[in-house]
């Protein structure tokens, strides 16, 4: 396993050479790599020149919420305007789109784990082929709260599992394997940071929980099925609230996990859509959750408009 | 646990007064349920007069697929041209698309299995809601074969897990249920026929292995990780072979157990892109790509006119 997740707050002194963020000795001996989601490939495309200037990628689940992002991020570094019509970079494909800005990657990564597995492992290898180096990750996101007001914003300590411990547990070809899934502190820190200054919502620090299940697994009492109580329910969501869960969504488990593996310094930031402890419905205005939803964007736009400045 | 599934070559001979597809005490206490991920919900939609006629479901991952799917259907039960722009249900919101021809519905469901399981509940309560009876749901998709000629057609007998078990494993509150993924044999053999009146592609019976990770999960020697070697992979891809395994997909088993659960006639058909026992990468060009996706779509359509034609 590669060492965990290298300080982003530490200015790199020498220039690496070869990018190490993959770990996998078959990828040289390949005459050609097709990234097939992205529907790109070393062969078809010249990757170092499209994408080796990437510092910074920001990956969400919605599509349409990645392409916003990166109009907003256009406007914000001064590039252009929030209105430009940025081409989707993976336009011959309907699994995944992405948008690039100066050296800001945007690319939607769809619900759950295996769907955003997909995008990280095909990512990390861009990132590869690229020859990028010193890039730090974000995952943006939507998330049910914990005993937190709605439209509070949660930056991800540790990503915890349906039991609260903090690892992935994947099975390969049979067996289990655990990742460890603390994530980068330091960047988190600035992130907090960002929302002092921004000073126009709350934003916490707490643990995530990530479940492979919308409905069932994380408690819900609105699914097709339900063979629990309210009572299991409000025990459970109690529990997470214990072991220091503030949020729950459906990837940053995999995300922490492939960070760490590949040294890449990563943090999730997920805005809470309602209370889980007050219910399971998402019944706020599309205007409010909307509004809700710029909110990650704008923390992770404060952030990189920081150090690209600095530049 | 709702009873296995039913025969849907049985006609029904009575008219049941409500869907029993949903298994949840809980629905019926809600003044109004919001299908968040379709943006419908019973207050601000007719359910049942948008999908009270609906009889069969076809789902697949790609929004792009389904749209064609039913625009092909539309043609196909000559209820319009296959150049129809028919409408997305869904167009408020990029989690899932959703198309309706006459009583074909057609819904995307995204990558792996927490992203299809998100939609199989909202469809069975829509299901519900609508008053549907008598549905027969299919999921048309693709994947890798295992020792099968690239775009031969794999109709699942039953889906199993890492470890070639007939179950899926679902983690509730902390605790693992399984609930067992035989699909509807009936209806597979119906399907078997129509491929042999077709007689345009060779479709086949076999278990189809459900993964949650298409690089490492699947024993791929071309992710951005790689802890095991060729020999690891062969051995893993071929005591597959040997326990009747023909394909390998991410969202079969969670889509087996929620037609058991539910009651809904269900059936698996994905073709093969590839043999893993050849290679990983997915290397054929977009044209021979495009047709073999569209044999799952023949094999359902011609299924579906049957039935349709006989009304």
């Amino acid at each position: 396993m590669a060492c965990s997740n290298k300080d982003p707050c530490k200015k790199e002194t020498t220039c690496p050479e070869k990018c190490d963020y993959v770990s996998n000795p078959y990828l040289a001996t390949m005459k050609e790599d097709i990234l097939y989601h992205f529907d790109l490939g070393t062969k078809t495309h010249d990757l170092h020149a499209m994408f080796g200037d990437v510092k910074f990628v920001c990956v969400g689940g919605s599509a349409w919420r990645m392409k916003a992002f990166a109009q907003y991020i256009n406007e914000l570094l001064g590039l252009g305007c929030s209105k430009d019509d940025i081409p989707n970079i993976c336009a011959h494909t309907d699994r995944f789109s992405m948008y690039k800005v100066g050296p800001v990657l945007a690319i939607s990564h769809g619900m759950g784990i295996p769907s955003i597995s997909i995008m990280l492992h095909e990512l990390i290898k861009l990132l590869c082929h690229a020859r990028c180096t010193g890039v730090v990750v974000f995952r943006i996101g939507t998330s049910g709260g914990i005993g937190v007001q709605p439209g509070t914003v949660v930056v991800t300590k540790v990503s915890v599992d349906a039991c609260f411990k903090p690892h992935f547990e994947q099975n390969v070809m049979g067996m289990i394997v655990a990742y460890p899934t603390v994530l980068n502190e330091c960047l988190a820190q600035e992130l907090l940071k960002c929302s002092k200054e921004l000073n126009q919502f709350e934003t916490i620090l707490g643990c995530t929980l990530c479940t492979s299940d919308f409905y069932e697994g994380q408690a819900r009492l609105d699914g097709a099925f339900c063979n629990y109580t309210a009572e299991d329910k409000m025990m459970y969501l109690q529990s997470a609230y214990e072991a220091g869960v503030r949020n729950i969504e459906m990837e940053s488990s995999v995300f922490a996990a492939m960070c760490n593996r590949s040294g890449l310094a990563g943090t999730v930031v997920c805005v809470t859509l309602l209370d889980r402890l007050q219910g399971d419905q998402i019944s706020s205005s599309h205007e409010v959750l909307g509004e809700y939803q710029e909110r990650p964007q704008k923390l992770v736009g404060c952030y990189i408009k920081k150090i690209f400045c600095k530049k």
